[in-house]
């Protein structure tokens, strides 16, 4: 007998032996993380409302109970009592019975109808029908991106129980090394920005954290090939933790799919489904430029296949001798730092990924807030000596300015943005805004992937800031589903007609006006020197939009019918706005650190460029005394 | 056609076009580092003195030159004209003919008289028999070790060509990477003395320094296991270096083929045979200690088989994008400072292994000038703060008052020594002091190990000081063959007449008196109170050699027939005489870096307990303003 059943055989007798008499154990196995308790008694087991969390606390793992599929009642009545349990202004608008876990998946517009008060509702309905339920949320605006990794998910229902299974074995096997040890290793994002990847390892075991590109650099990828990390083979990776899903963290993780990695990504559930966002259009963009991407779109519904969620603060096992903790970073939805407790008491790392320190429209700003931590792996994009930025009440009131003065010219206003994260920031001013009258009310055209990312933040409106949240859940108030909000989906014609309009405002991809439907928008609207296009994020070195931030006023652009390129003179105004960053800027990024509890021993200064890492690595080490550093990419450091 | 082979047809066109028309080439392949040249015309290239080095020079490769096969004449034809060319004095003892490979293997008791001026004589062979001399000395000692090796080498000759030609094809193999990097990985040694085992690495190649056991302390082996060691298959190192014989630096070099390594070790002539020596030592007091050893006495034959042998100096390519050479070290015979120039220029790191600064009787001091060195790995034995030693002409007369005092209460002087290195020394200070008259005549026993150690040192006086290799060579004064040297070979019974007899010095092993002959010698002169047991190396904790230093005078002791243990009354005087390390002391060490040419921009500082690594790090960092380190184990430094 393996030592993984043995254990489970062990925590079979114990749980029975814990429980009332009248409900029975028939099976216990792991999934993933979780310990998964098959009953023959479920209704008895959700009368005893505490009992299962007893048992978690009692065992010290996550617990979840499910009814032997020989108990189970008719799906069809099931449907019926569960609909009659439930709230009618939950707005349940599906229900999939798996009768092979005993599981039923409830779509419902307000999920937290259908849990009830601290899950009394939940409970309600398993003492009613026995099958356990698991809600998610109808997206209020409608994603395909949601409901295509839904769907899959529940055709891939079987595959992803073996992973689980195999995954749960994998975590709870009994540990072989009585060396001790804690190394971070740096595969990129070190001195740079862009291709974030590390491996933090221990005798038993090792994890990747993000797998990203380099944008701006092709070939600059993560250096996967040495032999600490896919040079032993992908499969000697344990877990694979994702920040965020920004492709410059995610962009690569479908590789290591390719390369024969079988395990677990952990990340928030938002992050999984930007993630497939992302990576789609990344395989979308190379094939438009006509390189050929790195991997398939099959390798990205592999990784979600792969994808175990956990929620910001779940204590979650990831192996024998590593628990993980997501928690908020502020910097895009779903964004999380990372803490790992390693060992027994032994040690704690926290990766910061990207973070925004401080609150922003959208998010709340970072946690630095942990039980423990000895090293502090952060993020230096803004770490330089004069990385100050301008505070978001005056980037409003700029923005806003431009935003009246194009109106009074009978102009429109064209900003270039970012899909995932700055979209939405811009979205929430823009509605506060009209809304307060600090600006004349107006249409805002969204266009490219940004309806996509936002129909993705309604889905999730837990990860959204706080007060934020109460308003969409409490006043019932979503400010993304304003009448001004249009969504470009009728083409050139439907931008034509934009054009020839009213004042307006247009969000439109990409960020760095590199191509996407921007390109078209400068056709329409550059030649007007009413209207006015305004930057509000950061433009690389080599972007056209660096380009016109600079000064060109004569841009090649494709001509839209033939394909050929020609020349286009820009005589709309041009204006920048500062502020509107999802990066800590210094003052941030020092503020994270000062207020951090407890304060980290060391602290690895990473993503930024050479003398940004550097310039904070010393300031930190000035400021706080503690040990600091500015690693290269393919060092390794030892902390036990 | 392999790129390799590509790579040979060049060659071979090269060299034909580069030679005079009568001399042929029949094949060009690789040997290890070597190219190999076959012709049917040896004779003639003899006879042009400078082909070879200009050969040499003009293609930047080590060059041998065979006859070809087919036009070698008859060994005993042979034979005889080699006796008539070499002088008789030269002691020709041996000569063994190769027909596969055209050569012939002279053993003589002066190969300089084989080899001539500049080589004239070996020429001049060549001119009259076509076969390629090969000349190696007749031990004045006769040594078991030395004999095995060879005739070892011999039977295996044609699967050790095999090895040669495949590692030479692995050496020229065509460069497929376009990163740069050069890294350093820490396996040992690092805050700690014992188990030393570094990684170099570089796109292309991994190279394998050292791979040591840690004495006291077993089961604590270098980390071997982690990916960019082993973990990755043994086969992905490309060449393993070995800095010196000792141990701590070379026990677990033949577990590496076991793993599956079957690649080259690089080290010095008589670095390979006391590794042998000294391994075989190791499995055999493993087994008398009722312990398995980690591998067998065919993995040492392996490890002998896979040896390339390289002199001081040579600078040679061992990958594509790596040059090694070796520099006396001064720590023991055969020891290296292991010098790389890695890339075309890009970066240079030298690894010090053991070293001895300043000269001793038996070594020349350590290397310290170098073309270039950005990096140097320095060894931290006695780098702590107040790791001064007695210099050598006190340590000598501290010695020689022990032995007089000894002498004229008619006792015996008894010295726990290491087989190798210490023991020389010490046979060199005494017949000098005998000599001299400082010391009364009288029989030096050599015990153990020591007989056979000896031997070795007398087969490579090359390595030796270079006025004790000219005292041997030209004034054929071999002082360790001087009349005082007994080696006691007759067991139990020759001790004690040794014991009952007139006044006299023993060095026996084991040096830290934890084993072998010592304890006999100790039960016979245990009780003597007018005999003195003299240290004259370091103790380590734990050791029954430091606990009598500290004091003990009950020691247990196993009785020698029964095998049961009982108690042994020490009366013997108990001195101990520092002075004879054979590592650089802190001054040594600080020196050493003071004036080493050029100045290297990083030092680490390694093989050392954790505060002489870091005592050493700091002081040289602020005496010489470089960048120094005490690293840990299992870091991973990068240089480019």
């Amino acid at each position: 007998m393996s030592s993984v059943d043995q254990q489970l055989d062990e925590l079979r007798t114990e749980i029975t032996s814990e429980l009332p008499s009248d409900i029975s154990v028939s099976e216990v196995k792991y999934e993933g993380p979780e310990l998964v308790v098959y009953t023959r008694d479920p209704k008895e087991f959700a009368q005893q409302g505490d009992l299962i969390r007893q048992l978690a606390s009692k065992l010290r793992k996550r617990i979840t109970v499910r009814p032997d599929p020989d108990v189970l009642s008719e799906p069809r009545k099931a449907r019926e009592q569960i609909l009659s349990v439930v709230p009618e202004d939950a707005g349940v608008s599906d229900l999939d019975f798996h009768k092979d876990t005993g599981e039923v998946v409830i779509e419902a517009e307000k999920p937290g109808m259908v849990i009830g008060r601290h899950g009394s509702t939940l409970r309600e309905i398993t003492k009613e029908v026995g099958w356990t339920p698991e809600v998610v949320r109808t997206p209020p605006i409608e994603s395909s991106t949601v409901s295509n990794v839904r769907n899959f998910l529940k055709q891939e229902r079987d595959e992803r129980r073996d992973v689980l299974e195999r995954v749960g074995r994998q975590i709870h096997r009994e540990e072989m090394s009585d060396e001790e040890y804690v190394r971070i290793t740096t595969l990129g994002c070190c001195r740079e920005v862009g291709r974030a990847a590390f491996i933090l390892s221990t005798p038993e075991t090792r994890i990747l954290i993000d797998c990203g590109d380099k944008p701006g650099a092709e070939g600059e990828v993560p250096y996967l090939q040495v032999p600490e990390a896919l040079g032993a083979g992908a499969s000697n990776l344990d877990a694979v933790v994702l920040t965020h899903a920004h492709l410059d963290h995610s962009a690569l993780l479908p590789l290591l799919f390719k390369y024969g990695y079988d395990g677990p990504i952990y990340t928030t559930e938002p992050t999984r489904d930007l993630m497939g966002l992302l990576q789609l259009d990344y395989l979308d963009v190379a094939a438009k430029e006509g390189r050929t991407p790195p991997y398939d779109s099959e390798m990205v519904r592999e990784a979600i296949k792969h994808t175990i969620p956990l929620e910001y603060g779940d204590v979650t096992d990831i192996a024998p001798d590593v628990k993980l903790t997501l928690h908020n970073a502020g910097h895009i939805l779903g964004s999380a730092v990372c803490h790992f407790h390693i060992g027994d008491g032994l040690y704690n790392v926290a990766f910061s990924g990207d973070i925004h320190y401080d609150d922003t429209r959208l998010f709340n700003g970072a946690v630095n807030d942990f039980p423990r931590v000895e090293t502090l792996v952060l993020e230096s994009t803004y770490g330089g000596r004069n990385d100050y930025q301008t505070d978001q009440d005056d980037a409003e009131r700029n923005l806003k300015k431009v935003i009246k003065e194009t109106y009074e010219k009978d102009g429109k206003v064209l900003i270039p943005a970012f899909a995932v994260g700055r979209s939405q920031e811009m979205m929430l001013v823009l509605e506060e805004a009209m809304r307060s009258g600090d600006i004349p009310e107006m249409p805002v055209h969204l266009d490219g992937m940004i309806w996509e990312a936002t129909a993705i933040h309604t889905t999730y409106p837990e990860y959204l800031r706080d007060d934020l949240r109460d308003r969409i859940f409490h006043d019932d108030e979503n400010p993304f589903l304003a009448d001004q909000f249009n969504h470009i989906d009728g083409g050139e014609e439907e931008r034509q007609e934009v054009a020839d309009g009213e004042p307006c405002i247009i969000l439109s991809t990409s960020g760095m006006v590199t191509g996407g439907p921007i390109m078209s928008w400068l056709r329409h609207l550059g030649s007007d020197p009413d209207s006015t296009l305004t930057f509000v994020g950061y433009q690389a070195q080599g972007t056209l939009g660096r380009r016109i931030q600079s000064g060109w006023d004569e841009i090649p652009i494709d001509d839209d019918d033939t394909g050929r390129q020609s020349t286009l003179s820009l005589n709309m105004d041009v204006e920048t706005v500062d502020g509107f960053s999802g990066h800590a800027d210094r003052q941030g990024l020092e503020n994270f650190v000062k207020t951090m509890n407890p304060r980290p021993e060391k602290v690895l200064c990473v993503h930024g460029d050479e003398s940004s890492t550097q310039d904070l690595s010393s300031a930190l080490y000035h400021d706080y005394n503690m040990r600091t550093f500015a690693p290269k990419n393919l060092e390794t450091f030892r902390f036990v």
